[in-house]
């Protein structure tokens, strides 16, 4: 019986291979772009009928990826089902694959995408290298009293602070909490417990800098790499990629073998993004995301095929593109809502009224997702590619802030021209 | 009273700035893939729901071009009316704009897009060179004899072969024909005068290579210009794009020169194609199409800013991207559907069942239009960026032919890899 909020607005046409999508945020919205040029259907699954991607999807059915009369609706119109974010219900998508449905990355890829204490665990038995960790058993993470005392245990090991993260839910730093002492543990856990968020607890990484890698794979075992990149994060939310950025060329290449390795332990098909840590020389796995990331946009215009393009050859088991960079030096820069106290200069509405003063940025690619503005709210990004590591970021930089994006005081952008 | 027949189906979401376009082809849906990465909203004016643009358009209204009705629907969901192609009725422009409308490009330009012999007159009266031509009164375009009389007496100046072309309504080689004498020329102008088709003849010119050049401007009058392309046309119909072709660097410059101004005779707005003839040294006008052409879809991938997107920034009056070259050698093939005896090698269900054999050759870039195969129909392009032009034309081939394209004896294509 059919959840009456779920309706199906249009299906795609007939005749090409059709993708579905999980959510219908900014990656759906360029999954459709891209998908548009190779004549693959997109039907997206969107919670409301103004996210990013519902104006330019050929498909749209509105419903929540909880609802399973919405998913089983969406399974029914594709070939496949793929993910624009990991807010998915397991169990409906396991249900899903026992009626028929293929749903690529598979069941296996996704339970380490949703639950950081599977991920960790997966890969510290491949003996691929992660921080020192702990999962908190979820009896554990419930009773504040028993997570504070497990999380000081492990401090006592390991030194605090500490970073305790929620093993599911977390996004964009949301769900990451270094804590410096038991006092800050208790006062946590007591809030954690009262939501029911199952924790893990991580030592406190020294960064050197953070790195991803991302890897598109076929269900065959077929795999590409595009090159690693630098990221900059800023309270956990990505301001900035650039490639190759000031890596050393010799991390690059391990990193770009131990992002290679973490697909294959997580068997992934279509886009896999693993975010390292280099910290005293060595590379630490961070994060894995079983999608089209935010690390690698810069691939839309600075690689020969994009994640977006590449994502879907992946869940269509067709040929993946080559990698290969298009240009020496890329950066990409996330456009955010400006703060209420820093209006952009071009009036109030956003993005759309600062347009000109981004499009006049010689050879800034503007890309931007049809979000309303707000404070804080990423709301599209900025490529620039050159020769001129230097350059191509300040340009990149100088779109952004054009746009309303605020500029972190933490990065060291040179903003002259 | 709105036509019957005109179905507004969705309206593009509110916010950013909107572009109706007239038509829903491959050049719409190319527009539609720029326009949603820079949040600018798109209504096609479809003839059929299931023309190439129709599904990945943000909006759509079903109707016919040449119905006020349907044309006054569209110019009321839009903030500027672009076309798709020149079958449009001037008359129910003039009355849009003069309602208030923003038709870009304007009247002025489109009545030289649709009309060869206004084309030709204004372009001779600026000064830039044209094939030699007259254009026949109305009244001898209708009456057999007179128009055969008019032809005869043109070649006795200009000499047989002549070219016969409709001043309107033609397209990829339609309403082109090459007569040897008097006698064909009066069989043709029997069948035209009972079509009532205006016509122009030419002096038939030995073509030594063809050319594009491509240029976008503002209603300011900023101009860009991409880099000119050598074409290949088969029976009138283009099957590759190379850039920068086998043209001497010099003739390249002065073909540049030339398009910029063909624009600035046209006072055109958005993006203006020129074609060009290369005959004994010189260059001469062929054909102007004010819009997005087959010429320029190289830059999709082969240039810093494509067509699309300066189509769009043009018409909205945004800063226009940079038109660099981003490769040194960029070749772009047509895809066309087989002939029933040549079936492609993958199945009978056309350019998807054939999409894996063409995904898998190394930079292929595939652009499918969504069409339904049929034997000399135009389905797609694909496009290769490189550094050695025997290479990337080989590969664009190669993929093209994967697709199914009949490979035309009259091109001297190296398909080894």
């Amino acid at each position: 019986m059919p959840d009456a909020r779920t309706q199906v607005m249009r299906a795609a046409p007939p005749g090409a291979p059709v993708v579905g999508v999980v959510g219908a945020g900014q990656l759906a919205r360029m999954l459709c772009e891209a998908a548009s040029a190779l004549d693959i259907g997109v039907v997206v699954l969107a919670e409301r009928a103004d996210d990013a991607a519902a104006p330019v999807a050929p498909g749209l059915v509105v419903g929540s990826p909880s609802d399973p009369a919405a998913m089983r609706a969406l399974a029914g119109m594709v070939d496949v089902v793929t993910f624009d974010h990991e807010q998915v219900d397991l169990g409906i998508l396991a249900e899903l694959a026992a009626e028929g449905a293929v749903v690529r990355p598979g069941l296996e890829t996704l339970q380490m995408a949703v639950d950081k204490s599977v991920m960790r665990a997966r890969l510290a038995a491949a003996g691929l290298p992660v921080p020192p960790y702990e999962s908190l058993h979820p009896a554990v993470s419930s009773d504040p009293a028993a997570a504070t005392a497990a999380i000081a245990s492990f401090a006592d090991r390991h030194g605090w602070p500490v970073v305790v993260k929620a093993a599911r839910g977390g996004y964009d730093g949301k769900g990451v909490w270094p804590v410096p002492d038991v006092d800050a543990t208790r006062r946590l856990c007591e809030t954690t417990a009262r939501a029911g968020t199952p924790l893990l607890v991580e030592a406190f990484v020294p960064i050197e800098a953070e790195l991803a890698v991302v890897v598109a794979r076929r269900p065959g075992g077929d795999v590409v790499a595009w090159p690693p990149v630098e990221t900059a994060q800023v309270d956990g939310v990505c301001r900035e990629v650039l490639f190759p950025g000031r890596l050393d060329p010799a991390v690059a290449g391990r990193a770009a073998a131990l992002g290679r390795a973490v697909a294959e332990v997580a068997g992934s098909v279509g886009v896999l993004a693993v975010e390292l840590f280099l910290a005293g020389g060595a590379l630490l796995v961070n994060e894995v995301a079983a999608r089209p990331h935010n690390s690698a946009h810069w691939t839309i215009e600075g690689s020969i095929t994009s994640q977006f393009e590449n994502h879907l050859r992946g869940v269509l088991d067709l040929p993946l593109g080559s990698t290969a960079p298009a240009a020496a030096e890329v950066a990409s820069v996330n456009v955010f809502g400006a703060p209420p106290e820093v209006p952009p200069s071009g009036g109030p509405r956003g993005p759309d009224a600062t347009l000109p003063r981004a499009l006049a940025v010689e050879g800034a690619h503007v890309h931007l997702y049809g979000k309303t503005p707000r404070p804080g709210r990423k709301l599209g990004h900025v490529t620039v590619c050159g020769s001129d590591a230097g350059e191509v970021r300040a340009r990149a930089w100088a779109a952004a802030r054009a746009l309303g994006t605020p500029l972190p005081a933490s990065l060291d952008v040179e903003l002259a021209r």
